[in-house]
C-alpha cells in the first residue's frame, strides 16, 4: 500500500491528505437541517449529516489528492451511529479510489494490539470464514507501550500489504512534555524515531517502508532530524494550516525528490467555506467547491516550497 | 464515580476488576454453535456469541466484584458488529450495578481528545439535545501526547463526575523500551506519574482523585515508587494471573488500609473453565460458574496479601 500511496502522490502531484474530521459546526446548516428533518436531532441525524458532508467533500477532492484521513474520534463522539458513519466514509473513499489512513492512534499490548490491527487493517477469523472489519489502508499507532504494541500491527501489515504511521513527534503545543525529554542526551522522539526505522526495515516497499511516522508540521527543525534518522519512513505531517504550519515549514520533512512526506490538512480544507478567503466566494451550499479550492491552494503552497 | 468505586470495593471486599476481553476461543463451543446457527459464521454471529458469553459472566460475578473492564480492541476486531456488542456489554454491566472501566487507551490532541472523552464518558450536543455515546464510567488514557491530550478528558470527568486511568507503566515485557528510559536521572514512568499527580490534584473525590493510573502487576518495585509519587491516584493494576503477577506482588500498589489499587484479571477469570484447576470441576457449560470460582480464589489471594 505504501507503493500505491507513493505512486498516487506522484501521479496527482499532491503530497496531501485531507483530514475528514467532521465537527457538527463545520457542517453547513442545510445539510444538518435535512438530516435532522429525516432523523431528528439524534445520533442518527448527526451521523447522516456527517455522511452527506463527507460524501460531498470526497466527491469534490477525489481526483486531486491521493488520500483521506478520517479521525475516528470525531465519529466515536456520536457513539455507535458515529462509528457507522466512519465505516461508510472509509468504504466510500476507497470506492472513489482514495487511500484511507485511519487516524485511530491505537496501541496496546500483544494480543490486544493484534485485535486492533485485525479490526482496522486485517481480517478476523470467525469459524471457517474471515472478514475485514473497518478495513482502512493505513492506521496511526501510539508507541508508548513499546515494540509489543507495534509489532502486532506490523505482522498484519505484512500479510495485508498495508501500513502504519507511528506517532513520533506530535503537532500539539504540549507534545514536548514527554516527547522532548532528554534520555541519555537524546530526546524521546529521536529514540522513538530510531525504533521506527528499525521496525520498518523488515517491511520494505519499493522505496519506503510499510512503517511510517507522524511528525508535526509545527516542529520543522525536529522534522529535519527525524527525516535523517528514519530515511525509509514516510512521514505523515499534521498541523498544517489551522495549527500554524505553513508550506515553507515543510521542506525539511521531504526528501530531495519531493517525496517522503504527506501533509494533512483537516479544518483548513473541510471547513474552508467558513473561512477567508473562501467564505467570500462560496455559499455554504458550495462547501465542497470551497474544499476543492482550498486543496488547490494548499497544493500550490506545498509544491512551491518543496519542488 | 471514584467515590462509588471505593465504596463498592469496600462493600464487596474485593479490589478486583474483571476484564471482559472476549477472544472467540475463550467462548465455549455451545455458545458459538448457537450464535452461528442463528446468524451464520459472520460478524453478527461472533458478536452474538460474545454477548451471550459476557452476559453469562456478568450475571455470575456481579455480586462479587465492583467493576468490569471491557477491552474495546477485542470488540473492534469484529468491526461494527463488535462495537455493538461492546455497547451492549457496557449497558448491561451498568444495569447489574457494576462500574464500567472502558479499556480504550485513547489519547489525541485538543478537540480530538475532547471528542473521545465526550464519546466515551460524556454527552455530545446534537442541535438542542445531548446524548451519551458509549457512556462508560471510567476510561483508560494514553499520555504520549502530553497535557493537551489528557486535559480534555479531565474536563469531561469534572462535568460528569467520572474518571480516567492514565497509562504510566504498562505490564508488558517491552514497556521499558520507552517508559523506563532515564530523563534527567528519572525514568519516564516517574515523570508521567508526577504529571498524573498534578492533573489529579484539581479533581479530587473524597479520598482519591478522578485521575488514576495504570501500573502493571509485573513491576511491583515500580508500583511502590509510583504509589508514593501519586498518593491520591487509584492504581489500576493489569497483569495479574495470566501475565505473571501474583497476590504477593501486589502489596506495594496498595495503601496501608488496603485501598488505593484495583487489580484486573481477564483471561484468568473469563477463560477459567479452560484452565486448571477449574477445568476439572466445570464443564464448558459451567463457564460462568468457573469464572465465579476464579474470582473467589483471586479475592482470597489478593486479600491475604494486602490485609
Amino acid at each position: 500500500m505504501i507503493n500505491q500511496l507513493v505512486a498516487s502522490i506522484k501521479k496527482k502531484q499532491a503530497p496531501i491528505v485531507v483530514g475528514l474530521d467532521p465537527m457538527l459546526d463545520y457542517i453547513p446548516e442545510h445539510l444538518q437541517k435535512e438530516a435532522f428533518e429525516k432523523y431528528g436531532e439524534t445520533p442518527e441525524g448527526a451521523a447522516e449529516a456527517i455522511w452527506q458532508y463527507n460524501k460531498g467533500l470526497i466527491d469534490a477532492i477525489a481526483d486531486l489528492v491521493p488520500a483521506v484521513k478520517p479521525q475516528i474520534a470525531m465519529y466515536e463522539q456520536f457513539g455507535l451511529e458515529g462509528v457507522k458513519a466512519f465505516q461508510k466514509t472509509v468504504n466510500y473513499s476507497k470506492e472513489k479510489g482514495l487511500i484511507v489512513i485511519g487516524d485511530i492512534k491505537r496501541g496496546d499490548i500483544g494480543s490486544t494490539s493484534a485485535a486492533y490491527a485485525v479490526g482496522h487493517l486485517g481480517k478476523v477469523k470467525i469459524g471457517s470464514k474471515s472478514y475485514a472489519g473497518f478495513d482502512e489502508d493505513f492506521a496511526t499507532v501510539n508507541p508508548y507501550l513499546g515494540s509489543d504494541g507495534v509489532k502486532p500491527f506490523i505482522e498484519v501489515c505484512k500479510e495485508e500489504k498495508k501500513g502504519i504511521f507511528v506517532l513520533v513527534k506530535t503537532s500539539n503545543p504540549s507534545s514536548g512534555e514527554f516527547q522532548d525529554r532528554l534520555m541519555d542526551g537524546k530526546p524521546l522522539y529521536e529514540i522513538v524515531g530510531e525504533k521506527v526505522n528499525e521496525w520498518g526495515s523488515e517491511v520494505m516497499g519499493d522505496a519506503y517502508s510499510y512503517v511510517g511516522a507522524v511528525v508535526g508540521a509545527t516542529y520543522p527543525e525536529m522534522g529535519k532530524v527525524l527525516r535523517d534518522i528514519m530515511p525509509k519512513a514516510y512521514i505523515l505531517v499534521p498541523g498544517y494550516g489551522a495549527q500554524g504550519g505553513t508550506g515553507k515549514d515543510l521542506a525539511p520533512f521531504f526528501d530531495k525528490d519531493g517525496l517522503g512526506a504527506i501533509v494533512n490538512s483537516s479544518r483548513g480544507i473541510i471547513a474552508a467555506w467558513k473561512k477567508d478567503p473562501y467564505k467570500e466566494k462560496f455559499a455554504p451550499e458550495g462547501f465542497a467547491d470551497a474544499a476543492r479550492a482550498a486543496v488547490l491552494d494548499m497544493k500550490e503552497d506545498i509544491n512551491s516550497a518543496i519542488l
